[in-house]
């Protein structure tokens, strides 16, 4: 049995998705400046993608610009809205278990001369709102926090975020990474407040090389790459027809039945983290309930080292991940578990299960089966 | 009759590549930064794809960094080669026939605090090496040519650049924008002395949304965006394996039988210009011999608007283009013609005719009898 729990890392693409980007790369393959038909009708597809994205946010179609991902929209909000509005200040604020494409776009504008506050996180990862009141101040420009962390699918309280940031000052500008959120949540920018929000198609079964940033209407914010203006200027290079067209079409399938389909990984979730705590000395990181994401799951296996039983379970077909798996090939990387208090050992002995809409309770009975196998014997193997 | 030639803008994807770039969306989907099989799977396409590139260069697979496209490898070269150096000078040497990718990056430089001295062109849109001579100081860092210029297929004397520029200052990081011309040149960055190389897929039959600069070894250039420090820290983001296996598989069927290829458009090309010039006040700017691009031919129709022909071409099923077509519907934006010293009707009745390893001389002979009718009759149209 062969069984994917490392969707946060990168999802099967949905067939009608692959289908379209393949059609859109041999036969209506345009490009969507040229000013022929074949750019008209490749510029089609991109509208419609736009439109049915715009549609799961509530918002216009033109406040989505198309990037190459996750990481270059959150560098694009980051850096963009940073520079932009550097005038009015040189202060943001972010939290300590961002993802690295938030936390060393950060590091990389402290050099530039900008001041971060980084907002702690409880010992569930989520931030405490008194923390993020405490830390604005009149020089604030821009609060960056993510919706759902990618390590343990902590949710952050957003919708308070944008209201309590706004309420201080309608001009800092609120950015939220929704990487690992959308496409799980229904998530309105407008009711939310928020300005900027990321997200990546390879985490919701599109294809991979391409995501969007919303960019509300009149934000303050510049591009931070050069060249023939596409997408109003906000971000230049040929549009990536194929991909924006794939992105769009999986971002209407993954909204098509949300609810129940998000009800249903809830369950899944709640079976799943009862019976790994059945299981001696192992500890869930993080909430399980529906104050958390759905579909990531952080467990710490006492004893076993993380990598090993990863490469024990690979051996038995399921495929899982130590640490966050987006930063390439650190397994260390795990700065949300030390945000969150946990010692050595607990961070060494992470593994994240994270579920996609087509998880099954088999899968999981499986999973589970295997792993109370392999740990006794693992820690046995450990103590030698 | 359908004719295609608009392949500048961008190319039909190989059936190949889009099925490796399906197969890897679908089947084959990991994460190449997981730790398990199958991101190991995946990670193994990315190398593939860097060796099947790195052959066509004569490099290192290692010298080869994946980006989103040939508009972020222009940026990174730039502005990543710029920073870097900027402690051993500011002085930076363009060209005035670039892309805007390089254009507009220059004139973010400038805005940057960097001086940019932008070389003229003869009425050939070709450099003088005595002008890029003169140009030359003790504080220059960073030359930036553009092997073939997208508008008029102009062939720029890089590998003179090259040697001029190393001879004067081993330093210096010597650029070439080769996204017109890989597929269509030998291009060895080694014994040309080029020091940083961009290119993109879509424009050799690969998919659109990736493409590559290639890095000469111990190259000083640092990352422009931030992240999990995917390919060795250079460029962050989730590592698109499907569109680089494409324009891996891309790349090695463009070079399979170049020659004999390249030899064949520039039969067409000769073929073509020939019989242009037979019409009545037709101009062909540019040179059309073999020190000139195989694929590209602008040429102007004097009394006729260039999108007045486009679109009565595009009636008959005949793409073309306006002005470069990589900007985003800025037919005006013909900088190339302008610095080639054409008057304004000229630059406003240029029409880019771009071929591929694909074009005929059926689509060709076709196209010839369509503008032959059409010419007389538009150009009564104008007058009136």
């Amino acid at each position: 049995m062969q069984v994917y729990l490392d969707n946060s890392a990168t999802t099967a693409c949905s067939p009608k998705a692959a289908d379209l980007v393949c059609h859109l790369l041999t036969e209506d393959f345009g490009n969507p400046s040229s000013m022929h038909q074949k750019g008209v009708d490749a510029e089609k597809y991109v509208k419609e993608s736009a439109s049915a994205i715009a549609k799961t946010l509530r918002c216009q179609e033109k406040e989505i610009v198309f990037t190459s991902g996750g990481t270059e929209s959150n560098n694009l909000a980051l850096i963009g809205a940073a520079l932009a509005n550097a005038r009015r200040g040189k202060h943001l604020i972010t939290t300590a278990v961002e993802h690295p494409s938030v936390k060393n776009t950060m590091r990389f504008l402290e050099e530039q001369g900008f001041e971060v506050t980084w907002i702690p996180v409880d010992p569930y990862g989520v931030i405490r709102m008194d923390d993020l009141k405490n830390a604005l101040r009149q020089d604030t420009i821009l609060v960056s926090v993510m919706m759902v962390n990618n390590e343990i699918g902590a949710l952050q309280p957003v919708e308070g975020c944008g209201k309590y940031i706004h309420d201080y000052d309608p001009n800092i500008i609120f950015h939220v990474d929704a990487i690992q959120a959308y496409g799980k949540f229904h998530i309105y920018p407008k009711r939310m407040q928020i300005d900027l929000l990321s997200a990546s198609a390879h985490k919701i079964h599109g294809p991979k090389g391409v995501g969007f940033l919303y960019i509300k209407d009149r934000t303050k914010i510049r591009p931070v790459s050069f060249g023939g203006d596409q997408q109003r200027g906000m971000r230049s290079g040929t549009v990536n027809a194929p991909g924006i067209a794939g992105m769009g079409r999986a971002a209407k399938e993954i909204y098509e039945n949300l609810d129940a389909d998000i009800e249903r990984m809830y369950e899944l979730k709640t079976y799943f983290t009862e019976k790994l705590q059945l299981l001696e000395n192992v500890r869930i990181n993080g909430k399980t309930g529906r104050d958390s994401a759905p579909h990531i799951v952080s467990a710490g296996f006492a004893g076993v080292r993380s990598e090993v039983l990863l490469h024990a379970l690979e051996d038995r077909g399921i495929y899982v991940s130590a640490g966050s798996a987006c930063s390439s090939h650190h397994p260390s990387a795990g700065n949300t578990l030390a945000a969150m208090g946990l010692d050595k050992a607990g961070q060494e002995s992470a593994i994240r299960f994270s579920f996609s809409v087509h998880t099954t309770k088999e899968e999981l009975d499986y999973t589970l089966g295997q792993i109370s196998e392999l740990l006794p014997v693992l820690r046995r193997y450990t103590r030698r």
